[in-house]
C-alpha cells in the first residue's frame, strides 16, 4: 500500500537505519539540558517491566503549579497559567519482589565528571530518608558523549555529596563513577535493563 | 500590633473556633466533588509521618498534559495551555519500614454506599500490578457526611471490582466497608494516621 502525504508527497518507508539515527542525534542535541531521551528510554524500559509483570515502577508526572483554569465545560478544563515547580523528591518509584524502589534520572555531556548540580537538596534529604526506610534507592546517570549509563547507589551518591558539602569537588569523577557504581548496559527491549544490576546488588534473583 | 486591610478595615484576630470551622464546612461543600479537603488531610498526615522519620509517603503529583510554553527568560517558563490527563497509577506511595506502600483517596457524599466510578480501570489495573510484586496497596475511603474515613486492602476492592463487573452492584455497601475495611479514627496530628492500620494489618509494628 502507498501513503501519499496532504502535500502530495509519496510516503517511503525508511528501511535504512542511518538517517533515524542522525534524526536522534539531532534530538539530543536539542533536549540534551532536559533529560529527554533518558527519560524516553526509562518510560520504554518501565513499560517494558510493567507489561512483563516483572516490576511496577513509573516516573511521577512533572509537578505544576497550576494558577489558572478555565472551565468552558466541566469535561474540558483547560490550564491557562502554569509553572515548572522543582520536585521534593525523586522521579521515579515503584515496586520490585517486595521491595521499594527509588531512583532519579541524569545526564551530563561531560565526559570525565558527573556535576552533582544535577542534584538538588532536596533530592538528597529524600534520598536519606528513604535509605533509613529500608527502600532501595539510587541514580542513572547517562554520559550522553559516550552514551554509557551506570547505576549508583544512593549511599555513594551521599558520599559524594557530603565531599561538596565539606568543600570537596562539586563533581564525581567518572573513575568514581566506575569504582562504585554499575554501567547498565544498553539493549533494545528493554533499554536500560536496571533491575538486572538491582537483582545483582541485593540478591533479589 | 494592629494590621489595617489595604480597604483600610482593621484586621481582628480570629479568636472564636466557630466561624473557621464553618468556613472549613463551606470549603467541603464547594470542593466535594475533588476531594480536596481528603487530600489536604493525607498531605498534611503524610508531612507529619515525613518529618518524624515515621514513612516517606508522597502524593505524586497531578498528571498534565502540556500543550504549550511560552519562554520569555529560560528560568521562568509559563505553561500557557495544558489539560489535566486520567491518573494511570494511584496517587499515593512511597515507602514503610522496607515495604512499599500504594494507595489512592476517595470520598462519596452518599451514606448508605461507596460507589466504584470513583476508581477508573487502569487504577484497578494497577493495584493488582502492586499486589502481584508484594506491595501492600489499599484505598482511603472517606464518607463526607459521616465524616468517617475507612482503609480497605486492594485485594477487598479487587473482590467488589469483580462483582461489579459479572453484573453485580456497581458499589460497595457501608455494610461491606464496615466488615472487610478498618475504620481510621481522625485525629488532630496526625489527621488521618492510616499507618497505624498498616502496622495493625501487616504486623509491621
Amino acid at each position: 500500500m502507498i501513503f501519499n502525504y496532504p502535500n502530495g508527497k509519496k510516503y517511503t518507508p525508511n528501511t535504512n537505519k542511518e538517517p533515524a539515527k542522525k534524526a536522534r542525534v539531532q534530538k539530543n542535541a536539542a533536549y540534551s539540558n532536559r533529560g529527554m531521551t533518558l527519560e524516553e528510554d526509562l518510560n520504554d524500559t518501565n513499560s517494558y517491566y510493567v507489561d512483563r509483570g516483572i516490576a511496577v515502577i513509573h516516573k511521577k508526572p512533572t509537578p505544576v503549579q497550576i494558577v489558572n483554569v478555565d472551565y468552558p465545560r466541566r469535561s474540558a478544563a483547560v490550564i491557562k497559567e502554569a509553572y515548572f515547580k522543582q520536585a521534593s523528591t525523586t522521579d521515579y518509584n515503584g515496586v520490585y519482589k517486595g521491595r521499594y524502589i527509588d531512583f532519579e534520572a541524569k545526564e551530563t555531556k561531560f565526559s570525565t565528571s558527573f556535576p552533582l548540580k544535577n542534584f538538588h537538596e532536596h533530592q538528597i534529604i529524600h534520598m536519606k530518608a528513604v535509605l533509613v526506610q529500608g527502600g532501595i534507592c539510587f541514580v542513572i546517570l547517562r554520559f550522553s558523549s559516550e552514551e554509557e549509563i551506570y547505576l549508583l547507589e544512593a549511599s555513594h551518591l551521599l558520599t559524594f555529596w557530603e565531599r561538596m558539602k565539606n568543600g570537596g569537588r562539586k563533581s564525581i569523577t567518572k573513575e568514581e563513577v566506575i569504582e562504585f557504581g554499575q554501567q547498565i548496559p544498553l539493549g533494545l527491549h528493554p533499554r536500560i535493563d536496571y533491575i538486572k544490576v538491582i537483582d545483582y546488588l541485593y540478591k533479589l534473583s
